[in-house]
């Protein structure tokens, strides 16, 4: 850990050695789900359960009260009814305990009643000296330090995407998808009612912790305005934020009220917002993570120039399309490139932007000669790769032309991940690649794409805007530079 | 086949009873893969190959020429080098075929030397008094028919969606997504260049054909701009027309005029045609399909009021506000709704639209009393769905409740398809019911839901604008018969 994050408000929040944990017990229910999941990301600290009648819990030990522990934990976990969060804070911070998640809901979002038990919960904490994420939220993930308090499986690997969330759904039910897409979160936060840590301390950790390359929020209302420009603006200096804001519509804004209480603002408003704080914003929750995905992979590219490349018209045409409406320009290539690539070119193909071969003469051209030609061309800034691999399709291709019926479907194998190798190296020439499919990405080839490390996005919106996101990164560094300099 | 489409100037191109096929080899080459395809799909009419020099190609007996064959063929597929294209035909045209697929390139799309050639071309078939499609295209999928002259293997099973495409690729590398989500084309067009038949004759044939219940069309650019409208216009008004237009943009524009040399016109143009014409405008390819499979199955709605039930609060909000962003409403519901609720409804949820469970009290509940009682509601005049499905989840609470291993994966699995059969009942109501989910829709529980018949999108925005899309349909045909009674 850094030394930053050594001086951290809320490190015991995210890292701790050793948890008690309220709410537990031998029946179904929230506390059982999340202790087993805690236990079966492998976490390394010590736990201590404490129970008011039973000695042993899930077949661990079990004490009466906090007190009783042999050592002050680092952190409470608290999944109790209401009325008792209070109380049992309480306890755990005359005994020194520096940090609790309470997961517990039934508080500010239920109305006045809860609101003011939420503020006695907050006095509590504060008058110990405590940090709390919650009430009503999922609390903490942190991969790295195999800890979570969410209640589905994390069934990725640690990653490198760091999530402040509203909502606890869009912490847990985006584990699957992100595993799908070989994505994973470094440490994701479901804050919440906020009464005490909230999307601002959040980011803040966020922006010094080292396993976070990139940062997403899920906002339905934020509540410290200045401070969070603020933090956001020094922190997305040196590391992108994407936000997926849902308050800005008039449906959106009642849904999030009703939802964790937070008021949200006109869309405008926040727009602005999120300009002056250099976040980048999402329109859905599948963009954040597209947009996520290309800031923490691939480089900032130096202008909007992005040339296509296709071998299908009506894709091509479709991403070109896509691309302009983004605000990305096709600019056409400089004649030398052109000539660099007339040796391997298909005499049907065209060289115009998109760049469509329409088939395939040599079978690494599409993967290596043309788009080493392009990436070297100055009027080029990114390329999009259309992806079809369509292996299926080669493989009887290779029996048509004699091969046995399982060395064809391996060679075709093979020809997909020596591709794969070869579309994943050309980043390496410092300007973004970017592959796009119309086949799931579910679907093993493309799977092996993304194996190989190809970033590869879903129809042609998407991998439009996300290439534009990359653009909006770059606008918002140099303002910031420009901010420092002067 | 409907009297109407007995007299369709283009049913031997759709449903030949013979073939006389031209271009299959022994060596694999596209001319040999349509062949192979069009075998696999198991057409049951006549084929007659046609080669200069071998009596046997691929197995089949081989034909020096069409005029020596024992009967007259009544379509021809063209797989050749450009330049034999032109006297093929006219050999055709001598035998009395009265149509042709020519699925060569070389022609207008090259250049004016090509545009010549092509010129030619129709010259030819007109004079025989043949319809032509093509050249420079994937030529006809008609899988009612079992015939189909594309290089993929159509996948799916016979379905309801009619495609008219100015690329290839739209046809067929839409057979596997398709395919994945229970959907498939009844008849495709791949019109290419269009030098005879065009994207209107194709629109009027499906306006006519009874196995297709909803048309989509993939657009560079409209040739015959008053014959459109009027056709589209005629059929919009009984059948509903989905069109994605790539032409409207600078970059998307020059794309198209590259890859079929259809001139594109600005954006604004399209959209006041295609609103004059009754045709429903998508935004990617995907959202063409989105709208097709929620026009083809589901009932329009009376109004723009969507009720959002889920039960988990982030999906929920994200939900409203891209419901409020594509232009719904998202009603209060009726007092007398939330009494008959109140029974199966846990103290943590919110009766607010969205109609948010938190957690499922009485399993069915989520599935059947509580959808039902916004159904019956007058606010409401449809449904959108949080679909979760989180199998695995339950199958290990019911495990954490004694239940063996398998016992409870095979429990699990059941409650998942009793849920989809009892959301799939729910759409008899008479109003819209629409699935959403964050997972993908290749997962094995969200599969589950469709194959039952449930229509499920991913993310919030592309079920929000098919709801839209919906009701743009309702529109249009409002228009249509004020028009009529007027």
């Amino acid at each position: 850990m850094h030394e930053v994050m050594e001086n951290s408000a809320i490190l015991n929040l995210t890292t701790p050695k050793s948890v008690v944990f309220y709410g537990a017990s031998d029946k179904f229910g929230m506390g059982s789900v999340i202790l087993t999941q805690l236990k079966a990301l492998g976490f390394e600290g010590d736990i201590y359960l404490v129970h008011p009648k039973q000695t042993e819990v899930m077949g661990h030990r079990a004490w009466p009260s906090v007190s009783d522990l042999p050592e002050t934990p680092d952190l409470a976990v608290v999944v109790l009814p209401a009325g008792l969060v209070g109380p049992t804070l309480d306890e755990c911070g005359r005994k020194g305990v520096k940090s609790a998640i309470v997961v517990s809901g039934g508080f500010k979002e239920t109305g006045p009643e809860g609101a003011a038990m939420e503020a006695e919960l907050r006095e509590i904490v504060r008058g110990h000296g405590m940090r709390m994420v919650g009430p009503n939220c999922l609390g903490v993930l942190n991969t790295h330090h195999k800890f979570s308090t969410n209640t589905l499986p994390y069934v990725g690997s640690p990653g490198y995407i760091g999530l402040v969330s509203q909502s606890g759904s869009f912490v847990t039910q985006m584990f699957g998808p992100l595993a799908q897409r070989d994505l994973g979160f470094s440490t994701a936060f479901s804050v919440g009612n906020e009464a005490d840590v909230d999307l601002v301390d959040c980011l803040e950790y966020l922006g010094e912790c080292p396993h976070t390359r990139v940062i997403a929020m899920y906002i339905e209302g934020i509540r410290r305005g200045r401070e969070f420009v603020e933090t956001a603006r020094r922190v997305s200096a040196k590391k992108p934020i994407v936000a997926y804001y849902v308050g800005g519509s008039e449906t959106g804004g009642r849904a999030g009220l009703s939802h964790t209480g937070a008021m949200a603002g006109p869309d405008r408003l926040y727009d602005g917002i999120f300009r002056q704080a250099g976040v980048i914003r999402a329109e859905t929750i599948e963009e954040v993570f597209d947009f996520c995905q290309v800031l923490g992979s691939l480089p900032v590219p130096n202008g909007n120039r992005v040339v296509v490349l296709t071998d299908s018209g009506g894709p091509g045409a479709a991403a070109a399309d896509a691309c302009g409406r983004a605000g990305l320009d096709l600019p056409s290539l400089d004649p030398g490139t052109k000539e660099r690539m007339a040796d391997v070119f298909p005499v049907t193909g065209s060289l115009n932007n998109p760049v469509d071969l329409t088939f395939h003469r040599v079978p690494t051209a599409y993967v290596d000669e043309i788009p080493k030609a392009i990436l070297a061309d100055e009027n080029a800034d990114m390329l999009l790769m259309y992806l079809l691999a369509p292996v299926e399709v080669i493989a009887e291709a290779f029996r048509a032309m004699g091969m046995e019926h399982d060395e064809a479907t391996a060679a075709a194998a093979k020809m997909n991940e020596d591709q794969a190798e070869a579309v994943s190296a050309l980043s390496e020439k410092g300007k973004p690649v970017l592959g796009y499919t119309l086949r799931s990405l579910t679907d093993e080839p493309i799977k092996t794409m993304m194996k190989k490390g190809v970033i590869v996005l879903p129809g042609t919106r998407r991998p439009a805007r996300a290439l534009m996101a990359l653009l909006t990164c770059r606008a918002y560094r140099e303002k910031a530079s420009a901010r420092a300099g002067g």
